[in-house]
């Protein structure tokens, strides 16, 4: 069931993105190729299912959310071109195939990137048959939890943290601002824009918070354990970049005991909301026990 | 007068952006110091000018139009800051200082830039005081004019003309995208927050457009004529590059006689409003005029 709705979503999400951004002719084709050629390799697009799930609970039964789901998609996808780029990650691979700036170069890359981040605020502006106040009050959301004070000052801290011995608290507050921004953002702004009352946003953050840190810790082992056919990209980077994470703090037992934890945690927030919640709590066990 | 205007326009907009982003400690604060540092360093603030008094020439007196303002300045302080890397222009000094990436690093420049960005649509989509829609509306075009039919496409054009002799009508579009990019979202977000007509709309339009040419053409003209101590960042760069330029293609008579007819369009452009349009008359021609 997982991977049919999630393939669903992301075929709607495909569709979508291809209206705001169609293959055409222009003399900066170069740039709207290397924009498509990120976003289109796909990946298993979590954070818009997230978004048009948390939209749904809420009592909603429209996708309006659609386009909120395409932008953060857009952010995700951007903020990957960026981290790979030489004066960041350097990184060569990226779902298998050759990062962006291998394909376009450094420059094209770089501007891809930054095309993605300004569309996306865009295409969310564009977004029909939700009430006006609520699509500015989940852009706002969406800027703050992609912005300074959540993803791109977690990969500031990740960077500054490279190659030093640092500390649980700094790992914590690093991957809840980098991994967990975005998905802290889906489950909000999915809630936002379905005009969810206080309580109900609180919990979708919660829910964000402990996706988010458990998705890193899986991240940390696959890391470890996994090869790179598997994973789409190389593994064993963070030992190679004698980085610190959850597995090099606390150990490989500690952090499956700690998946397991944060899980269960997840599951109790979509306790909150009346709406149908079967998929999401598959699809936060799925998220657990992924191999990739 | 022009330049007290500019001043109490450049002097709002920083105290804005400051209360948007304050100088507090955290574990990113290399991150937001080169935000700030960018972004403080000052210029004319000429597109915050220009949207302040696009939005009172369509009737208003308030001054509710101020988060666009700051927000289109940290768009403009954003692409500064990515056009000077090392995979760009690789330009080391801007406004007479070390550019960004020679202070913080080309990593923290390039995320400083990413977080302005990001930062900028949050910022606009706190607007206080103006009907909802019209901010989305806003939003909207500010995304459009910055993105890849914008700034960011024109950028595209600029990279893969060099070294080339290019076409009037490629340096044409070039600038359209990429100077004047900016220049007429500034004028038609003033007129579309102030709720101004579509006729009000499109001589914002146009006005943008001859102002972003004229602009671009005076910068090719200084670029040849002036020095680096008035410019404030290394002149003869085009010739260096073997850039193709309005003045490489036309001639500085030429050049001249464009600057001219260009202004005289812009200042038509300003008849389709009621209200006092001294300001921008004068604005329009110290533009032309401009030294620096």
């Amino acid at each position: 069931m997982i991977k049919t709705v999630l393939n669903d979503y992301s075929k709607k999400v495909g569709e979508v993105f291809n209206v705001y951004l169609p293959d055409i002719n222009s003399n900066y084709k170069n740039l709207t190729d290397a924009m498509r050629y990120s976003f289109l390799l796909g990946g298993k697009r979590i954070r818009p299912a997230l978004l048009m799930e948390f939209y749904k609970i809420t009592g909603k039964t429209d996708e309006n959310a659609i386009n909120f789901a395409v932008a953060l998609e857009m952010i995700h996808t951007y903020s990957l071109i960026h981290d790979d780029l030489p004066c960041m990650d350097d990184d060569d691979m990226r779902r298998g195939k050759p990062s962006n700036h291998k394909v376009f170069g450094e420059d094209i890359a770089l501007l891809a990137g930054d095309g993605l981040l300004t569309h996306a605020f865009g295409v969310a502006a564009d977004t029909k048959g939700i009430p006006a106040e609520n699509v500015l009050n989940a852009l706002k959301e969406l800027s703050c939890l992609s912005g300074y004070k959540g993803m791109v000052g977690g990969q500031v801290i990740d960077l500054e943290s490279e190659g030093k011995a640092v500390s649980g608290g700094i790992i914590n507050e690093l991957n809840l601002l980098k991994t967990a921004g975005l998905l802290r953002a889906a489950a909000k702004i999915g809630v936002i824009l379905a005009d969810g009352d206080d309580k109900q946003i609180k919990a979708a953050d919660e829910y964000g918070i402990n996706v988010g840190i458990c998705f890193q810790i899986v991240d940390d082992i696959l890391d470890f354990t996994s090869d790179t056919a598997t994973l789409g990209k190389p593994t064993g980077s963070d030992l190679k970049n004698d980085k610190s994470t959850y597995l090099s703090l606390y150990g490989m037992d500690k952090c499956k005991e700690m998946v397991n934890e944060l899980t269960e945690k997840a599951l109790l927030c979509l306790d909150k909301f009346d709406g149908d919640t079967t998929f999401l709590r598959e699809l936060t066990l799925y998220l657990a026990e992924r191999k990739s």
